[in-house]
């Protein structure tokens, strides 16, 4: 039986205080004041804003194990500076940690960095390896335009990100190329920055040679790879022109794209263009896109259900939904492990693949 | 028999002196000095460089007519100033002017817009008319970024627009929207720029409500509507998040995208997703991609092919070949209609659909 293993999920719903404290955060640096304290939140609020939400949907669409990191939006490292990013970022991802404590089945840790723009990578580094070591993540974002629309960073072939690279291999850890909000009020988050970037983050590690210094890093690139797969063809066509080796072998040893398109001819594309061992389930729930689809009664952002639906074969479905993100994230694979050795009473039968696909 | 009208052609392989041109008036502005004359290009020069280019291919590809515009990529308004675009556009535009003179059976004009970063919009309506009453153009390029990479315009909804919208609609003319030269390292320009650009305009128009007050406005997305149509359930789902009607009445009457999409599975999706009327045969032959693939022994950028190869009716076909593009571009018919009734000996066959589908 397989399991289904959703790599994109983000905490979308936290209690109200954490993000008041945030807005408070910096108000107080813009005024030069330390921070307030940041609040109390109990567990009952915390597993509140889980069970309503997400783990609803989760029991409902059967999904076994979600890779759960701090909301996208929010992270907005263009806010404040590497000192303000750097509490928000710790406080973010003891949250998360709290949310994988309270729901060990359901959910695992994927870290925010601290960035910041023009910031180096130090608190990233130390913030990467403290959820790592310390938290048990399984994963991170990293966020390629600190900036928030504005494309000014350095392309993620440039030197500035390799000592980050160099902590990734090291600990075994993939990263999303994630941004967050846009500051750009001529270019809508989730519609148009999300897409936008994860098609530029493509192109970058195109024209560049990154994965021949770094032969181990795993990169994910969500929503689908944004436009790389619609537009394979004219990828090929340019690293060809590019005098780059195919893009299975300049590329698709390192990179993945995950299932966040929401219909169906889209998620087929992908399965269709896109060798299946690197391509991740997930759906982003809950995220951009949250309503039904009048025409198919579905929500939008309920992938499995265009997976299952695709032409893939069992197996290439099984690669998909489990097999690659244990794969791409070893650390998972290794809690997962553990988790089956140690069941706990109502994670167990989930975890052992019970809303798998009929096999 | 059905026309193959490609909608989507840069002169891509202009005589040099032209771009030496250019360069030497960038650095007279830059030195405060006035530009050199503009060298003498001769008919020949001229012709050599269709027939050897652009009209090899499009004899071998059995295309009648194109849509020829100045190419993109130095269209480049974020070099120089307004002064400096509007004589480059003229150059540019009057250059169009003289293919379509030489090969009027093969090649209709569509004008670059003298824009700036900052400036108005004057200029560029200055020559919009120009070329439509003056030289026979039958469309536009309207760039949404002229900072050329910065995303830092107004969004294509914002009445900073306007002026342009009304001439648009006051000569029955559409535009393709249609980005430059990227001036950010991080952003190639036809594999990132191009792309990210054509999903940020869509979403912009998706945010907007410009169509209500623009009922006959008509702009086509190139490079087959960016990330669009692969992201056509994320679009819909935001559409309704937004309290936005549906995308086919809410945009889908006045936004068109072209068929430059490169592989087979990525034309099936865009004739799949998008109704067949909202779409315009399209090549950007010689473009971005020029080499052959070697999956299947033809140039990347040969887009007849794949639309014909795709599982629409002949009428879907016929209607992307030709009858969509008689209609968006009113003007591109009247010419046709003229040629037809004073034929041109060699012209002739091909307008009557001699290189067209089976039927």
């Amino acid at each position: 039986m397989t399991m289904i293993i959703d790599c994109h999920g983000h905490y979308t719903t936290a209690p109200d205080a954490h993000d008041i404290w945030r807005r408070a955060q910096l108000s107080a640096a813009a005024a030069g004041r330390a921070p307030p304290p940041y609040p109390t939140i109990s567990d009952d609020e915390i597993r509140n804003s889980i069970e309503r939400n997400q783990l609803r949907l989760i029991e409902e669409r059967g999904i076994d194990m979600t890779l759960f990191s701090p909301r996208a939006s929010t992270m907005a490292p263009h806010l404040g500076d590497i000192r303000t990013s750097t509490e928000w970022a710790a406080r973010c991802n003891e949250l998360i940690a709290r949310v994988c404590t309270l729901f060990p089945h359901r959910f695992a840790g994927v870290c925010m960095l601290p960035q910041a723009p023009g910031a180096d990578l130090d608190a990233a580094i130390s913030e990467l390896d403290r959820c790592v070591n310390g938290l048990g993540f399984v994963g991170c974002n990293l966020n390629p335009d600190p900036g928030g629309g504005a494309f000014d960073h350095p392309p993620l072939t440039d030197r500035f990100w390799y000592p980050l690279y160099e902590k990734l291999c090291e600990l075994d850890i993939p990263a999303m190329i994630h941004v967050s909000g846009s500051c750009n009020h001529a270019m809508h988050a989730t519609g148009a920055y999300y897409i936008a970037a994860d098609t530029i983050a493509f192109m970058q590690l195109l024209e560049g040679d990154l994965f021949s210094d770094f032969p181990a890093l795993r990169l994910i690139i969500p929503h689908g790879g944004g436009a790389a797969p619609y537009h394979w063809g004219r990828y090929r066509g340019l690293a060809d022109m590019l005098g780059k080796p195919s893009l299975s072998s300049h590329l698709m040893k390192n990179i993945f794209f995950d299932t966040c398109v929401y219909h169906q001819p889209g998620v087929d594309l992908l399965g269709e263009v896109v060798d299946t061992s690197n391509i991740l389930f997930g759906s982003e729930m809950i995220g951009a896109v949250r309503g039904i689809d009048s025409q198919t009664g579905r929500y939008f952002d309920d992938t499995r259900h265009y997976v299952e639906n695709s032409a893939l074969t069992l197996e290439q479905k099984a690669d998909i939904f489990e097999n690659n993100a244990r794969r791409v994230f070893p650390r998972l694979d290794e809690k997962l492990a553990a988790l089956v050795a140690a069941p706990h009473s109502q994670g167990q039968a989930r975890l052992n693949g019970s809303s798998a696909l009929p096999s």
